[in-house]
């Protein structure tokens, strides 16, 4: 491949590429043909509602739609610039090690599909039940067009298995022919991985009113920085004496060609304790950028790779504008070029659709977790320790109304450790349902999504919000707070109608863990000052974590009673007794979900399926 | 049926039945040919060198044969007195609840067979996948025999997975004709468990010398107590001046008719410090049986249900006889008797194959797992708390020659609560091989059992037997110790050639369970003495059981250094430092093994097997 690269305008060979072109457009063609008749109706282009670049290039493109009743994923995987094939798939955060993946490779000749596996070390085995099942190819103009479909359970053990939240999907291209799967060198592809939520909800749009008008927050013509990351911020603001609407659905706005660049984008509300915020556009970490924009962090819209319109229900909108909310409004914009292209403008952002007829319902947003304190730390270390933050019956009891609310949509965050989260609701001890979990959270990829179901939730529920962090490549304890190597565990749930409950979050009881560091400084032979007028973090990070330490501080955790704060803002409690509250005990699980699996499996070839595509040269 | 029980002697029935019977040979004939040509050679009668009775009448007799290379077990169940059909399965310790079941049943008219399962409320269900593969039937004078086989693995979640150790066989008679499998009320069933060893070690058997003699250690025409459980002692005693030879080989020997009665038998030699013992003929719970009895505790011999004779290797032998060993042996029945038969006699035991020409090593006796001590607790209402005993590099590096020990069989023991034992051997802090494991381990169910494979154990190897225990039903903590209330952990190890060492042994060292009970004092806000000048039993007693205390304590259990005794004798240790010992520590665990799936499983239909046997009626 370097030496074809080193000579590379070979006329004969250009020939021969588009003499190949024609004859691969026939048999493509008559392929689709074939596996219409094999496989039943192929879904068409239009049929892919979502999509998203895998490449930071936009080379490969990947739609797909979701099939609730069949319990399957179809996927288009446009190839703009297909070599000799290439691998496409998933894994547990985007690892090319134990993954499942897909395979189109050409050794010169012929060319083969067929579905994979990689082992602990990246070598790749043709799977022994075939679960990736081709459903066509199409030459188009722009590239080839590769269809398939993969069941969301294939009971087959070294397949993922494709749940709610967070996917990571994997790409690697093959530069090079191959003369069989087992040949195929993944440690030296040219590939990468892209974060997607593959299982959107199905949820049906709500009829929009007829006074709906829209408004863009975007970047006024921005050049986005020839640098890895960006995180670019622009103030916006409303007009003057801008009544109370709703915000019934916002959308993005990508600029066109950007679509790989532009990772995330969301529109917050500044405080309406300040008059005014400055004019800005730059990046959010610069020096120049002004102190008061730090006010502008109550979220209006939310943007992430991958999704689509956000529709409130209709039943309720988010109130902005209007008497006691501000003006002024600030948009920011994650720019993701890794292979730094300059100069590249961008003029992105998202169009808010309103209206001026308030809906029945105000929507609000609740924060699910810990509070953010040092006390809840995670030793070092560790691969999967769990922190858990409680909303208790006691909270909700005094701040719900008595009808409940209505969570419809959430957004998960943590800081840089966190690994998955899981909400789950309980009533009288009993976890009811999933509020929302991700098992492959990853805090590169926080978007707010829309819950497949509506959750009602009551006075005198629970809502347990479960944070799983990996802190393996850390030497030291990390602990709660805000700093970006601190950690939080929070679920912000979006619901209606809006109550005066703001925070409903927990941390351990000081007075315990206070008892925990005694007990440490007692028991381990060690002489470590655990002076008490030392800092919660300085007596984490002087523990000696050891397996006796690490396992009696999980113990403290889930033993000992809460510091609750059940707040009507970041400040204010409802009047109460919320210190050394019991913790919740649940005395009923909700069941793993086993996975459905189809009760005669029909056998497929555990073959590569040849496809006679041609030869995938270029 | 209770009607039918009210009229005992209706001639019309009775003639039908044998009409039937002759019926139901010629169909039976014909569907076992039928069978054979469809499945292959059936196995003959003699092919199943296993067997047990099932119920404690001896009604149903399970013979059985192993086939590795198939990785099945092929059954063949006697059923002597057929009403209107039997179920018959395993589960995890013999309950109906989860069970894994083959089922026949007849309507009055038409016999069905099928492998079913039953719920976690006893409901039974189809199976949609049919392992239980029926291979013939067969009538004969005694009743019929049904045959059918089963693969240890069957991929399919709802059936039972026959592993190495104890399996819980279930069955049921059905007195009543039922119209569908669904329609079977298992808690109506006139039903019971047998647990037997059922993946027998496929050892081939030692050539056997010319000179070798018989002894029988059996009881003298005992009559068997009608109550459920009796243990029988009986003294026996060598001749006089009879000199060192080497048990090579021992056997049940069973009264005919008691099969069903004779639950397990044990011959114990007696302490060689004494000259004499009374003779003594009686239960060994009587007040009558003289104390020194309880100095007669070196295994000999033992032998349980199910179990076939016991072969030495060819190199090693058990001695006895001699100067130094006592010529009294005390033999031990265990009857189980749950019907209450009145006026049984018996006269079992065991037949020692011995022999003068002494073989090149003597075997020993290793204990394996934990000191009796109360230090080593499990706390009450637990259902599966484990609890670990080491022998260690250091213990074995001293102790054992350079070319080590072959352990060739192996008895697990604890008291009640005991529900697993494994014992593993690691080197260089990596798991190597399980010795012995038995994942439904029954203290009821005590047997020597040969190693599928010899296990060869060199200085510096450390032993890890780890001991399950289920304390739900207790309300206090069970603490170490020789009580039947107590708990042990222990795998007698049977190995050659002999060596001083007899006790490879740990505990918790004393000073960490202290701090435990200080930590356990400080940390509650419970005011509870634990002074130190209590007991540690009475310690354990008074912990508050919140989860903190337990978690703490299994935290403790593995973190703590231990105290081993590496002993020649109960009392006589090796040399050497022995207390505040580092716990191992095992960086490489054994994998789980991942049952072999078949693959592609034939699909068996989901849908009973018609028998066409007649009337199954009486």
């Amino acid at each position: 491949m370097q030496n074809s690269r080193s000579k590379p305008c070979s006329c004969p060979s250009l020939k021969l590429r588009e003499v190949a072109s024609m004859y691969f457009t026939m048999v493509a063609a008559f392929l689709v043909i074939l596996v219409v008749a094999l496989q039943g109706s192929v879904p068409r282009g239009s049929d892919f509602p979502y999509k998203v670049p895998l490449d930071p290039q936009g080379l490969l493109e990947l739609s797909w739609n979701v099939s609730y009743p069949e319990q399957a994923v179809n996927f288009q995987l446009l190839i703009r610039d297909l070599q000799f094939g290439l691998l496409f798939g998933m894994s547990d955060r985007g690892e090319f090690e134990n993954a499942d993946l897909a395979v189109l490779w050409s050794d010169g000749h012929n060319s083969y599909f067929g579905d994979a596996w990689s082992d602990a070390k990246g070598q790749l085995h043709m799977d022994s039940q075939q679960d990736y099942q081709l459903l066509g190819a199409r030459r188009a103009p722009e590239g080839l067009y590769l269809l398939f479909r993969r069941a969301f359970s294939t009971c087959d053990p070294k397949d993922y298995l494709i749940e709610d939240g967070t996917v990571h999907l994997i790409y690697g291209i093959l530069e090079k022919p191959v003369h069989s799967l087992q040949a195929i060198n993944i440690s030296a592809l040219h590939g990468g991985l892209q974060r997607v939520q593959l299982l959107k909800p199905n949820i049906s749009i709500p009829e929009l009113p007829r006074d709906m008008k829209t408004m863009e927050i975007t970047a006024p013509d921005v050049v986005i920085p020839s640098q890895e990351t960006t995180y670019w911020c622009y103030m916006a603001e409303l007009p003057e004496g801008f009544p109370k609407h709703h915000i019934i659905m916002y959308e993005p706005v990508v600029t066109a060609g950007n679509e790989a660049l532009v990772h995330h984008m969301e529109v917050f509300q500044c405080a309406a304790e300040f008059d005014s915020f400055p004019h800005y556009n730059g990046p959010c970490d610069s020096k120049m950028k002004p102190d008061r924009l730090n006010y502008c962090r109550h979220v209006l819209a939310a943007w992430a790779m991958g999704a689509q319109a956000f529709y409130y229900p209709e039943e309720a909108g988010l109130a902005f504008g209007g008497p006691g909310s501000s003006r002024y409004l600030r948009l920011e914009i994650h720019y993701h070029n890794p292979l730094v292209f300059k100069g590249r403008r961008d003029s992105s952002g998202i169009r808010l659709y309103y209206t001026a007829t308030l809906r029945p319902y105000d929507a609000g947003i609740m924060e699910l977790g810990l509070v953010y304190t040092p006390v809840m730390a995670i030793p070092p270390g560790e691969d999967n320790f769990i922190l858990t933050g409680y909303c208790t019956d006691k909270c909700t009891q005094l701040a719900l109304p008595a009808a409940g609310i209505r969570i419809f949509a959430s957004q998960l965050h943590t800081h840089l450790a966190g690994r998955k989260v899981v909400t789950v609701l309980a009533r009288d001890g009993r976890e009811q349902q999933v509020v929302n979990a991700d098992r492959h959270y990853s805090p590169h990829f926080q978007e707010i999504r829309m819950l497949k179901e509506v959750v009602a939730v009551f006075p005198g529920d629970e809502l347990i919000t479960t944070c799983t962090y990996n802190t393996e490549d850390r030497s030291r304890a990390t602990v709660g707070g805000f700093g970006i190597l601190e950690e939080m565990c929070v679920n912000y749930v979006h619901y209606y109608p809006q109550t005066q409950l703001e925070l409903c979050k927990s941390a351990v009881d000081p007075g315990y863990l206070h008892r925990y560091f005694n007990l440490v400084n007692r028991f381990n032979d060690e002489e470590i000052c655990m002076c008490p007028q030392v800092s919660v973090p300085q007596q984490f990070y002087s523990i000696p974590w050891n397996t006796f330490n690490r396992d009696v501080l999980k113990s403290l955790y889930s033993f000992a009673p809460i510091s609750m704060h059940c707040n009507k803002s970041s400040a204010v409690r409802f009047p109460g007794e919320w210190e050394k509250q019991p913790l919740p005990s649940i005395t009923e699980r909700l069941r793993e979900r086993i996975p459905r699996c189809p009760p005669s499996p029909e056998p497929r070839p555990a073959a590569p399926i040849p496809l006679n595509l041609g030869q995938l040269r270029r």
